[in-house]
């Protein structure tokens, strides 16, 4: 069956958003320093942001309040406003930090457009996912974008569908093994994980292992191989 | 030209959302009573929102962070950590608020699915936004959910083109002059405005007077009774 639908996630695929996240981690650590080591400013963020994901979904905005929340908390509310004003501005930071696509990562597109319908598909803050595509450049190379609160097979399968086609005539790349590989298998996809060198803890996940619409894959650039192969299959 | 889509906006249109928002800020308010009278408060908040938008967008996490930062500046930094806690917990406690259909919305919805197909078009936070809609048990009433970050005469286009129409046979119904009516009408669509006693500033606009596909309506019932005014002038 010949693969007409390309999903791509965008965030650690497209550009950069670990490394904006660990970053404002570290400014976070040492704000807060007289009042705990890192490691115990780590944890309690840790559970404070996986607690409040419930609350506030994913993205910048709901990480800044779990920021804000896990400051009161190590601090015995004893942290200063000056303090509070860094955090908050590290947050704005996050939300404004420029947005470069990753290298190699345009003449994929340009590559992969050629062999099906690109969507970009990712989640989080609509506002923010918004901003960063159109600070990317990279908008114009998408036949579609879709933005959305989680990824699921259910949520999978209707955004093929959408777009003409269903999960098993569509193929899904992205950096976690969580959000963009288990689930597009679960819908009856094809996967590809293709790996980003930071992983935020809650996006990973066991490889599904010998699957056959599944493929580990060093770079984006290396998707249309995969994907020629496929075709080819189909043909024969 | 009869009307075979009908865009529904949800805050104040389907529920409540600015009664909850008001009595946010007099909680603020109260909060921060020793530092500054209530209308300063208000004006100080008012410019922060106003001035945060172009960086959280729409909706309750971005107005959270600007109690916030609102708290620091009007306490010149000295707020305590309890007083924060209490305003991070306002802020959560309108992301968990309980959402009921508006009187009348039920029925009318009923009646309108009759006369077209309904979209839920809103804008604002993606994942509150879609937990509002599941609270509200709404959600299966609408052939389509589209959260989108702004609503401008290019987005309605696109909306009402993706659900297989166009605007000219689309009529949007909301509370906001400025979102719901004066994009919709440029798009060449209809646009029905069904205020809400209670109105965001951001959101006021003037009405556009005496324009042949505009209508203001008491209630959402009513727009069952234009909408057929609308087919039955189209058929003869």
């Amino acid at each position: 069956m010949p693969v007409s639908l390309i999903g791509i996630d965008a965030d650690d695929t497209l550009w950069h958003n670990e490394t904006v996240f660990r970053m404002t981690h570290q400014r976070f650590n040492e704000l807060l320093g007289e009042f705990a080591p890192p490691e115990d400013i780590e944890a309690t963020l840790n559970q404070t942001e996986q607690r409040n994901i419930a609350i506030y979904g994913y993205g910048a905005k709901g990480f800044t309040l779990s920021m804000i929340e896990t400051a009161l908390e190590v601090s015995g509310g004893r942290v200063s406003g000056a303090v509070m004003r860094e955090i908050m501005n590290a947050g704005k930071d996050m939300m404004r930090h420029p947005v470069a696509p990753l290298p190699g990562v345009e003449a994929a597109l340009s590559e992969l457009a050629q062999r099906g319908k690109l969507i970009l598909i990712t989640k989080g803050d609509l506002f923010h996912q918004e901003s960063k595509l159109a600070a990317s450049g990279l908008g114009s190379r998408f036949s579609g974008v879709e933005i959305v609160s989680e990824k699921t097979p259910d949520i999978y399968q209707r955004i093929f569908q959408r777009h003409g086609g269903t999960p098993d005539r569509a193929l899904m790349a992205g950096n976690s093994m969580r959000s963009d590989v288990l689930p597009m298998l679960e819908a009856g996809g094809y996967a590809a994980y293709v790996p980003y060198p930071l992983i935020w803890s809650h996006e990973a996940a066991d490889p599904p292992g010998n699957h056959p619409r599944f493929r580990e894959l060093p770079a984006l650039a290396d998707l249309c191989i995969w994907i020629d192969e496929i075709q080819y299959a189909g043909k024969s």
